[in-house]
């Protein structure tokens, strides 16, 4: 998916939610986890009843590691799913993965070729050489990790001046056009998203934080939103472990479209 | 395996070689690809033919995930294998992890208890919450990125002074003591292992580098080592892909025994 079919869809469905499937077993309804394949049987249901609010799935691979080669399984079959049902749906690769060339390669071959993910969440400390395999993939999406959403990002991410974040996002920017280039940048921040327009103007942010972790979406659009909209705000468990009765997909979907109303409200100044 | 029992099986085997199974499905022996799993196949008569020469073997897990499902299957009968026929063998996932707390709990579940991994690999950037939960697991070990061996490793983490990698080793050594944690250190840098030494004089430093990415043994020791030793100094593909023949498991015997050589010379000083 291109940058023009996303801001397509996004204008289309009057959202820039994406929906993460953090899809810890432990949390899952217990009448399914009955299933032979819990996790994934979790996710069909949660995909039926939230795909018309969203516009983008973020899968984060940790939640389906834990549960070794049986998570790998799931983790395929959910992306396999999401492209052949809803082939309008941006579906990242949560994993933040970054290595020498040769083994970065390996990632991008990973998640490009075998998954068949639409775009991958990277992390920069190993520099330019460790994110350029996955550049490499012109018609998929690289995600860098900037400014993130947790307490630790104050350890090395404000490090000197410019910070660190910001020196990571503009280099990245010299790196890769926004055709294929995303910055992850925390929610728990929201004012600093007006600096990192300036280094970043037209660049796509996928946005973790709001909702469980207390970012606010009215602060992160008014501070980072461009005439694209330039946004794909996460939103986990504040969707999928809403319920965790038998009407789990039901109150997945209000909870949804509760946040869909919102966005549309916010997108109205560019739409 | 705890600090002192590496330390002892360093000192019997005149040896502090990590053999990494960077195992590129691409470049296995055409005889070996023949077979169901041929991964596997491949690690397994590695690591039959070079156990008596090493301490630790390091997967490599791009390697695994290019792979998709199988690749995991490959991961875990490898792992599998080597806890089972040489327990005395350091086994760490070269995994570079690292998210926000919860997901980084997910990793920690993977690597330590689901696949039976000593030791894991973290990248730093999101800080102490997105390591501590790797930390809680007292009887393995986390080990951190602090330099890394490639020319990327200019882009960020030489920022300020004292630098980011100096920073990061720095508050690494606040979250866990030498029982537990090592750090990543590139052997294509060795004179700058006097100033880690400084700053963590008695941790383990996991050295990659060494053979096809440049990096000199001997410096390495020169600058690196500790009255411990201290060091476990990785090659991959020098050893173990030296030969693409039916004899490839005897060549790698060979390399690997022409390093711990050297080592042995190298241990002098110290044992």
């Amino acid at each position: 998916m291109n940058k023009k079919q996303l801001i397509e869809q996004i204008k289309k469905k009057q959202s820039f939610l994406c929906i993460g499937l953090d899809t810890d077993i432990e949390k899952i309804p217990e009448h399914i986890k009955k299933d032979t394949d819990a996790v994934f049987e979790f996710n069909k249901q949660i995909i039926d009843s939230t795909n018309k609010f969203a516009v983008a799935y973020k899968l984060n691979t940790a939640f389906y590691e834990a549960n070794g080669i049986n998570g790998w399984i799931s983790f395929e079959k959910t992306v396999d799913y999401i492209n052949k049902k809803y082939p309008e749906i941006f579906i990242i690769a949560d994993a933040k993965r970054g290595d020498i060339g040769n083994t970065s390669n390996m990632y991008a071959k990973a998640f490009f070729t075998h998954f068949k993910c639409h775009a991958v969440t990277v992390a920069p400390y190993m520099g330019e050489d460790s994110v350029n395999p996955f550049l490499k993939y012109k018609n998929n999406w690289t995600i860098i990790l900037g400014l993130t959403s947790n307490k630790g990002a104050d350890d090395f991410q404000f490090i000197s001046e410019p910070t660190v974040y910001k020196q990571v996002i503009k280099k990245s920017t010299e790196w890769a056009t926004s055709e294929q280039l995303m910055i992850v940048v925390g929610a728990t921040r929201p004012q600093m998203l007006q600096d990192i327009r300036k280094i970043a103007p037209d660049y796509f942010l996928l946005v973790p934080g709001v909702g469980a972790q207390g970012g606010s979406l009215s602060d992160v659009a008014k501070y980072g939103m461009n005439s694209d909209c330039g946004l794909l705000v996460n939103s986990s468990r504040g969707i999928i472990f809403a319920d965790s009765t038998e009407n789990f997909a039901e109150t997945s979907k209000q909870k949804a479209q509760e946040i869909q109303q919102e966005m549309k409200l916010l997108l109205k100044s560019i739409i």
